[in-house]
């Protein structure tokens, strides 16, 4: 999928929605057991309630390896369900000397055929640069994260900048916004604003609105590009937004919400 | 196992020894291919062949998680026949927001049941904390890598000091030298005295031996403590010492080689 692929999609669907499998067993509709596979049956429910409101699925494959070996039946079947008009993003946060980088992008370029994969910036190019190698997939690479940790690190001075734009800086310089996304948590005006004029072509995937407190409305205003160049990431609180055997229907009914409002963006 | 159990089982066998299975499918001798599952039937024949010289096993979980759901079983199989006496290693360099990274916790640490987990510092306390919380169990977080990407973040200055100075300094007091290890890519003299005069108390574990280059003497001359302190990694240089029938026999002896010449410094 490339960059005008992903741009058409969100402007024919009028939306920026990625919805996020964040799927913890322990928190599914109790009914979901009685299925062989309950994580992948309360997935395709979530898929099919909210397929037409998003242009990515973000599988988090944290909640999946915790299962082990059924986790990752789940983690496949789930893949191989969403849309293959969708943009899929393993959201699995690897990255590590290039000949196990190497291994990584095959685990989710070609054994698990994502369209991208979240990637730490941390060990430098040659752990990132083994996963821009796959024409048609996408590096999503760790600039600012949504997290109270972000403060720990990425927001601390580093050299006349601060780390998370000498990352996004450095790391822009080993793709093209035609292989490369970034990971930007920023909820507040400045921050998107400031990072949008340092990256003016790169797709940002923004975590951090829902469940952690971030806002459409702020991110549309300050983040979007001429490609739309922003993919919103909700996780929890779509696929959560309902704990009983409607919470399908409570997740669309969230889905189309986020999917209107974007709308009035685009 | 508690660091008193480490470093007791260092000075018992002599070694500080951790043997990398990196097991690439594609760098195993041919005639495995006749085995049900040859990546474990190359890790049991490995294991056999070293498990008298070595303090412990890293699995390097890219390598598994690249062959999918085979993938995955082999290294369930492999975890399962390492002796139960030495110190295991996912070396998964995982991190994620707090949720997150519980789930890989989980998955590290109780579906397979590993002694630690590798993990990255990018995204702050937050995605480090939630593996802390495991008695028994370590977390080995990157400070300074081995690999030629190490220069591009971890050696620029991060206020006064440098950013893998900073994340050492900042990661130690999230927990402590009993639940807590760092990565130490260091193979020169002034940087392995210079962060062994940072942290006296942590053990290190440290890659880069072999193939990479690393030497076991200036290792053991100057990053060595009062309990040993020191885990040093071989991969490579051990596990394709061979690459016909005799490839265990070929791994052993070096192995013994790396293993005689750490008796010296013990």
């Amino acid at each position: 999928m490339n960059k005008t692929d992903i741009s058409t999609l969100i402007r024919q669907k009028k939306s920026l929605l990625c919805v996020g499998l964040d799927t913890d067993p322990g928190k599914i509709p109790h009914h979901l057991f009685s299925e062989e596979d309950p994580v992948f049956a309360f997935n395709k429910a979530i898929i099919d309630a909210t397929k037409d409101y998003a242009v990515a699925y973000k599988i988090n494959t944290a909640f999946y390896e915790a299962q082990g070996l059924k986790g990752w039946v789940s983690l496949g079947k789930t893949l191989d369900y969403i849309p293959k008009d969708l943009f899929t993003i393993a959201d699995a946060k690897r990255g590590d000397i290039g000949n196990t980088s190497e291994q990584y992008a095959r685990a989710f370029f070609l054994t698990y055929p994502f369209d991208s994969v979240t990637v730490a910036p941390y060990m430098g190019a040659d752990s990132v640069q083994p996963f821009l190698g796959f024409p048609g997939k996408w590096v999503i690479v760790l600039g600012l994260t949504s997290n109270a940790g972000s403060a720990d690190f990425q927001l601390h001075p580093s050299g006349a900048e601060l780390l998370y734009e000498k990352v996004l800086r450095t790391v822009a310089g080993w793709g093209t916004p035609d292989n490369l996304m970034f990971v930007v948590g920023a909820t507040r005006k400045e921050q998107l604003q400031h990072i949008r004029s340092l990256l003016p072509e790169h797709f940002f995937l923004i975590p951090g609105v829902g469940a952690q407190g971030g806002d459409v409305a702020t991110v549309c205003k300050y983040a979007l590009n001429k490609d739309a160049g922003v993919l919103i990431n909700v996780s929890r609180a779509i696929i959560y937004a309902g704990s009983d055997t409607d919470f399908a229907l409570r997740a669309e009914e969230v889905a189309k919400k986020y999917q209107q409002e974007m709308a009035e963006y685009l």
